[in-house]
């Protein structure tokens, strides 16, 4: 079959539609490519909208990546903004489109159409929430009419303590805003664990933000003296001059499920491995599929810009390839394996990452799992500028495989999730951490890099050389708890329940310790602890160690109190 | 058997000797652990000497990670600085020390025996080599009578262009000394290619380093009033106030092969998985001994911290079982399987990091591979901030696999790298790096992460989408060069024979192609390139499209002249 005069209809052109027309044209110069975009701009830099706003990126040019402009004279592609696609028709293999400009609607026929349509930003039916200044964050325009309404404005309301959240809050706050910022759960950025959380909690609250956790949105109202009155779960009544939601997105999967195509259980697009979905004429990619966790098998919403990038990518490749009846056998078919969830945050200076699943996850769907704690260096101690980052690793208890992690810090932490996230992508175990070789050099890392130390802690415990006890189990335990630091570190906070006994003088006092019962060690992150554990368990005696020490329990105290 | 009073006897106290001690102590509480250095300090972090002399470490005591007393109290582990072991008898199993402050000699028995003996900077036979003011930078001592040269001196001669050389020509700049740098290869930094070390050769000239490629130190000598003079061998004579030997080290296995224990053809010992040398009872660990390649198969001396850290733990953990009789398995035993040569250095705020195989020494052991260049910005290039980085990534034609990669840039380059590692000690394929999902916010990468990227050229290429050909073929190839960047890009500088023809024009000028000729594509980067790749080769044309675009053109180029 020739793949001559066969039409490619996108509906979409930001991150995976754009993506896919251009990877449809360098794979086949001939073909018609038309992409259909129902806002104002293709291919724009979603990602970069809040540092638009907190004016960090000072012009809105920056934020184009391609012009339909550059479609259409680089890649010859025809590109129609402010044009929605209305209906799909199966079965003629046509859709209908309207011109939002003229109101005028057309037929266009396709060989392969791909639903790029993305995501919606959620805006709850509550009172009054369709009142002015009362915004979302999707799109250009929408970054337009905050900025404007941030020039009036000193006081700001981020419903939503996600990455766009928090995002919001820091250029907010940078702007001279007085910011508060509710959260329905008890911690922000949900992705992660609460004890990692707490971390970036404690940021925003140092940075003057009004962090409200556990409390939601109940009513909006406008006041004629006081502005705009938020109403909240708690029966706080918050004034503000503008309200910023941040709760999330839902698949913009409309189109799809008039058309009658297999939609998932969260209201995503469903698609093969190539991106197709139920009907062979049709794929989707980006913000409107469901896809696999490659960690859980359940099938999730990702609404990121690298995923929708790939499967663009991967749609593209197998349209081309179907048009082409597969006369050219690609080595191996590129297809999407699935997500880890792989991110990151800054938030006020401070890197948030993770990868793979979260503890709160694997315990809702009863995996087994174990973790590790630690609190590293970003680089050697002895070079200046070392900053401590905060590390949590899981994995499997029966088959030794990395899970997840999660890292936060004040240094860049990217580079060891994404270590993790590679090697989590390879199906590697705690004992292939131990024995990466990873760059080192004093301002760059340490001899033991963060991630080896991760699989070194992780595989003591799997061999049985290093019992882990964890902060959540530390006020219902019967153990005896000993404190091996200084006394000075001692009185400075500690544990409750616990007893002093400096590390130093461990050896002359093992007599002491009892002998039918469990003792958990605690020490700053662990290090300690473990040396402490080695002459206690190879004295004969019981014992655990605090996983991540007083650092991790303080973190997860101080996220616990805020939550209160 | 019962482990107490095993003697484990350890003849070297830094990186390799004083992990393994450690990890003894925590694995098994009753044996008697000695350390023997002959040097005045142990645990001391030899990786910050060029910026302890440079004054960014600020105090020497920041250089000892651990003491002496730290290991006596905290791990009750004998430690002997300022001893040296002077033979084995492997027979008795014990060893003749001497004390070097008294000269006293006496023997210690011991049931294994670690020797990590490291390795001593080479200093050539040369003519005047032992003259005052000619210096190698190994320890704490060394560093000191550098700092104190610093003092009194105005110009320093760097003989050796590796990690060390470069890492000293930033520090003794910054101090405000006039710097020359001799190298014998054609480019600085050994384990990289010329063309990307380029990059690093290029900043030093542009800091004021007298950078001297292809020369060597022929004699030295002292003159009245000239000071220090180094004869080349091209003939030149050059004045200097001191001399840093940074010409490398070669392991330092006197007593081991005093011993008759068996060593390599490079002169390291030779040792199995698990750290044991051919005598069972005596292990090595560090820079004294050869390590396999884990990409080309062969035994190589790897001097760097990472190596000698796990090849510490692995070799106590091997010891403590093995007094064990094996009474505990392991889980999976710890081994070390081998490096990559992961390494990493700045150079006056360039980072150049590297992994696995080089192309050169690919080609030297006639191992098969194809390469990739790509020149993408550390971070989305809307945001504030980003530089271009330059990434090379070796891999096999036949099987796909990753065999290596470099990269340099202006902002940390070890998150790729260590990414490419990860994916390298796991087996992965350029597939699997075009499907990683990465850290994405555009403060910190891009939605095609470099390396996503760096797999998608690869992939392209062996789909047999993106034929490509390299700089190295560029003065002999009979094929038309064709420059399709803009008529301004080609006017600042463009391949002697290559002939401009814009992108944007390429579809209406496609008939004034050679059908019968090889067409090879030349764009800043590699991407136009691409773009005009796919236009031409879809209308039947033989194309291929040179990697990495002018940037790697220009960078070899820079670096060929550099060494003229």
């Amino acid at each position: 079959m020739n793949p001559n005069k066969k039409r490619i209809l996108i509906v979409g052109g930001v991150a995976g539609g754009a993506t896919c027309a251009a990877r449809a044209r360098r794979l086949c110069e001939t073909c018609d490519i038309v992409v259909f975009e129902r806002g104002q701009h293709v291919s724009f830099a979603n990602c970069g909208l809040p540092y638009f706003v907190g004016d960090v990126i000072e012009s809105e040019a920056k934020l184009l990546v391609a012009s339909p402009d550059l479609f259409e004279h680089r890649f010859n592609i025809e590109v129609h903004t402010e044009t929605e696609v209305t209906r799909i028709d199966r079965q003629a293999r046509t859709i209908e489109v309207r011109d939002l400009k003229t109101g005028t609607y057309r037929e266009e026929a396709y060989d392969a159409l791909v639903l790029a349509t993305g995501a919606q930003p959620i805006r709850p039916p509550l009172p009054g929430i369709d009142l002015p200044g009362i915004y979302v964050l999707r799109n250009i325009p929408d970054s337009r009419k905050i900025k404007a309404a941030t020039a009036q404005a000193s006081r700001a309301l981020i419903v939503g303590g996600g990455f766009i959240g928090l995002e919001m809050a820091e250029n907010l706050v940078a702007l001279g805003l007085d910011v508060t910022l509710l959260e329905l759960a008890d911690q922000v950025l949900p992705p992660l664990d609460a004890e990692m959380a707490g971390y970036a909690a404690e940021r925003l609250r140092a940075n003057g933000v009004e962090l409200r956790l556990g409390e939601s949105a109940v009513s909006f109202e406008q006041h004629p003296e006081r502005g705009l009155i938020l109403h909240t779960s708690k029966g706080a009544t918050l004034n503000t001059d503008l309200v910023i939601l941040g709760i999330g997105v839902r698949p913009e999967a409309t189109l799809a499920r008039e058309a009658g195509l297999e939609l998932g259980e969260l209201g995503g697009i469903r698609v093969d491995p190539y991106m197709r979905t139920n009907d062979p004429a049709i794929w989707a990619v980006g913000d409107v599929v469901e896809v696999k966790n490659r960690v859980t098998g359940q099938w999730q919403l990702v609404p990121l810009a690298g995923p929708a990038n790939r499967q663009g990518r991967v749609a593209a490749t197998a349209i081309i390839h179907d048009f082409s009846c597969g006369e050219k056998e690609a080595l191996p078919p590129l297809a999407f394996d699935g997500v880890l969830g792989t991110a990151v945050c800054e938030v006020f200076g401070l890197t948030v990452a993770c990868t793979g699943a979260s503890e709160k996850l694997l315990k809702r769907l009863s995996m087994d799992f174990e973790k590790v704690y630690l609190h590293p260096g970003h680089h050697s101690s002895y070079f200046p500028g070392a900053k401590p980052i905060h590390i949590k690793l899981l994995f499997s208890k029966t088959d030794n495989k990395i899970l997840g992690a999660q890292a936060v810090g004040e240094k860049d932490v990217t580079r060891p999730i994404d270590v993790i996230a590679t090697a989590l992508m390879q199906g590697a175990t705690i004992f292939d951490l131990e024995n990466l070789e990873l760059c080192y050099a004093p301002q760059f890392g340490a001899a033991k890099d963060p991630v080896n130390v991760a699989g070194m802690l992780a595989g003591n415990h799997q061999r049985g050389d290093f019992p882990l006890a964890n902060w959540d189990e530390l006020e219902t335990t019967p153990a005896l708890l000993v404190d091996v630091r200084s006394a000075d570190e001692y009185a400075g906070g500690h544990v409750p329940a616990a007893q002093n006994l400096p590390l130093e003088s461990l050896r002359d006092r093992i007599h002491e310790f009892p002998t039918d019962r469990d003792i958990w060690l605690i020490c700053g992150v662990g290090q300690r602890a473990y040396y402490a554990y080695r002459l206690l368990a190879q004295n004969g005696l019981r014992v655990k160690v605090l996983s991540g020490g007083m650092k991790t329990y303080s973190a997860r105290r101080r996220a616990t109190e805020a939550s209160g």
